[in-house]
């Protein structure tokens, strides 16, 4: 079969990389003889100026020994499968990956565990007679610190199968990097069974009776709202984001997370893909009973269950609404009147969410073809912001128009990323088309909440 | 709203463009000093040579007045839904165009009336109590003359809604252009529906009793399979384009024909496009008293109801394997061996299909959620053969891997135009990839037939 030979594949580096220290990168800095950077491009080692290069000092020179090699490893995706009864076409699907940078207890092993638990549990409840309505997925994934390459493959070969059935991708990656608190990045429309579930399940080192959502009215509280604050769109950091951009289902990405509001600089976890990641490191550290994960896995577990069990899906599509307002408030564009389209196709959204959870609230639902047919809308919605096309050129990967990797910020979600990337040109008729796309993508998505002999209204 | 350019329009025509009689060509042509073009070039005009230009004769010069006009001009689509009682969220849809080159009699207005004779009769029922089970939609769209602009406006602005809900797309646009045998291009999923319809329906212009079928086992016959010929694939000549290559729904377009094995020059009839297709000619040369027209309506009545009334759909996926086996035929790259991977995959597919519909006899129907499990899977087997980036480049639209059209014939419908395409170019990495690409989906298709836990084996 045809095979892109390796020397023709654009995106493999061709600069050799190594990671050091900073002990030696503040001596190779000492001897760098070019002229000093701007303020802003200089890090934090002290007692060292940061220059853009040039020759090295007294024709010194910098011998690197690096012991990387190129070789064709095999990889596995592990998938186990628990058939729905009821409606087996349906899917929800758990999934982590297993390799690590080196030991990876936290990165990816504290999700392998959640996941895990959950299987364990799920098949006692088999064992005393359980099947669950919607088919449970799990997936070990392969490879993923090399390019997300075990889950986007397998997501390309049966992104057929997966784009007509998969509700929810559950990612549980880093599963535990803290013991203070739950942080969800999730599809909006996932927002109030997340909400449900936290307050359902007991936060780790905290009183008896104290939930998951007791301690986001602590220390994750929108006071505006009145909510727990859940963040939108999840990104190309990891496995979800096959789900996200191929598929189109509505994801979730979970981590028990340390105390934000204490280790305020910090992103993630400090010993983050080195090699301290061990064993005692969780123990001793992070999570000595195991606690957090057992939230962990009770939470997703939960929310799991909520998505496979209940007849109606309880999808809440006001929220997206909500988090298509917040996708835009990132866009400054020097004509603000460019985001009129847009504005105006998510105020027409707005209005039909409304109208079509008004309308939901009519429908027999002891009637399994309107189960069907209303659960279809919701599972589709999702899709409904994917264009086929992506972000063109090399970014065809890149499809959810309204949470996805940006060109200028490929790793985290960007609001309406092509357009936060054509306002970032200045080009104003790059950002006229990127709005049209994005309110053509909008408009989209709103007919398909309409009803269904009259989506052209 | 960000609107292009019509300047920056890469598709709108450049040289002006004026058709004329042949008896202007005949004396042009005569005028003419440059050399004599390869036989092969050669028209069919008497007593002149045919040339490739150069200076006219004499010092002779050409003036063409050209009464054409550029102007901007509003066009309407006329939609009209009846509403399912079961599955109002699953749609068939008929359409034609209502544009035509001058009057029209045959195109497009034979297709009207046929499309709205089958409105009158569904409108008797509906007085009679009659409800579809699936939702009828009838579309008269505006100015497919000039490039399928209504229906492909139309089909882009819903697609979400259409990709997700729309069987069959039924286009009935010419009609009746003669009145010997009905003609059918189609998805190879509806064939055996097609031959059950017209079981039913009296032909035109033969003794009482004798159908549709009967005149094709007349005169369209395939000795070696003893069925109808019916040809797979539709093209981009009439409003089915955007169902086929966007929305990806299973469709017909059926005309009646002049006989073939009388006027074996005609591709279609003879005063296509012309003034000359007034109401006039349609009365006295091609359908006098209106009965091939009836027969249209019939048929292709009878067609829908089976699509929208039968509650498990009688769509036929092996049909697909016969068809992908003949979409490989026209297939001549210099190394046979380089269509193997391909080959395999369709031999795959083939005992996929098989087995599907073996597991199919198993199912029980009066539950509506296998119902609805089955069906979908026919409704989106289509689907698995849409290539989300189409045939790339301009061709974004060109997204149906096996029926499409391709580079070399943008008219007609080719097997695989995307290796049909590389084969041309010769280039045997570009064969390899696009054999590839058309092997990725064909196995994408399959794995949506296997079964729902296990679509992977």
């Amino acid at each position: 079969m045809g095979r892109l030979e390796e020397k023709a594949a654009p995106f493999l580096p061709r600069i050799p990389a190594q990671p050091i220290g900073y002990g030696e990168a503040q001596v190779i800095l000492k001897y760098l003889g070019g002229n000093e950077v701007p303020a802003d491009w200089r890090g934090i080692l002290s007692n060292v100026a940061y220059r853009y290069g040039g020759e090295l000092l007294n024709s010194s020179s910098i011998e690197v020994k690096s012991f990387n090699r190129l070789e064709r490893r095999d990889t596995y995706n592990v998938i186990g499968i628990m058939k729905g009864e009821i409606e087996p076409d349906r899917y929800i699907v758990f999934g982590n990956h297993r390799d690590a940078w080196s030991l990876g207890s936290v990165d990816p092993t504290s999700g392998t565990a959640a996941m895990l638990e959950i299987t364990r549990v799920l098949g006692e409840m088999a064992k005393n007679g359980f099947r669950p309505r919607r088919t449970l997925m799990f997936c070990s994934w392969g490879a993923e610190e090399y390019g997300l390459i075990g889950s986007i493959e397998y997501v390309e070969e049966y992104v057929k199968v997966f784009g007509a059935r998969i509700i929810s991708y559950l990612n549980v990656d880093i599963a535990v990097q803290g013991n203070h608190t739950v942080d969800i990045k999730t599809s909006p429309l996932l927002f109030d069974i997340i909400v449900e579930a936290s307050k359902l399940v007991p936060s780790a080192y905290d009183p008896v009776g104290k939930t998951v959502y007791d301690k986001w009215v602590d220390f994750q509280w929108n006071n505006v709202t009145n909510e727990p604050k859940i963040a939108y769109g999840l990104g190309s950091g990891s496995d979800f984001f096959g789900f996200d951009q191929l598929v189109g289902s509505s994801n979730i990405d979970a981590t028990y997370m340390f105390d934000h509001t204490y280790y305020k600089s910090l992103s993630s976890y400090a010993l983050y893909h080195t090699s301290y990641e061990v064993f005692a490191m969780m123990k001793n550290f992070i999570d000595p009973n195991f606690t957090a994960h057992r939230t962990m896995g009770q939470l997703m577990g939960v929310v799991a269950l909520f998505l496979s069990e209940t007849p109606v899906l309880q999808f809440n599509v006001s929220r997206y609404t909500i988090a298509l307002r917040e996708a835009m408030k990132n866009l400054k564009p020097n004509n603000p009147e460019a985001l009129d389209p847009l504005r105006q196709a998510i105020n027409d959204f707005g209005a039909t969410a409304n109208d079509f959870m008004r309308r939901s609230k009519l429908i027999d639902f002891e009637n399994p073809f309107n189960i069907r047919a209303y659960n279809d809308q919701l599972l589709q919605l999702e899709r409904a912001f994917l264009n086929p096309l992506g972000q063109g050129g090399d970014y065809t990967d890149f499809k959810h128009i309204v949470f996805a990797p940006a060109k200028g910020n490929q790793y985290a979600a960007t609001g309406f990323p092509s357009v936060s990337d054509a306002v970032a040109t200045g080009n104003s008729r790059e950002i006229d088309s990127q709005v049209a796309i994005a309110t053509y993508f909008v408009r989209g998505a709103l007919s398909t909440l309409k009803e269904f002999d009259n989506f052209f209204s």
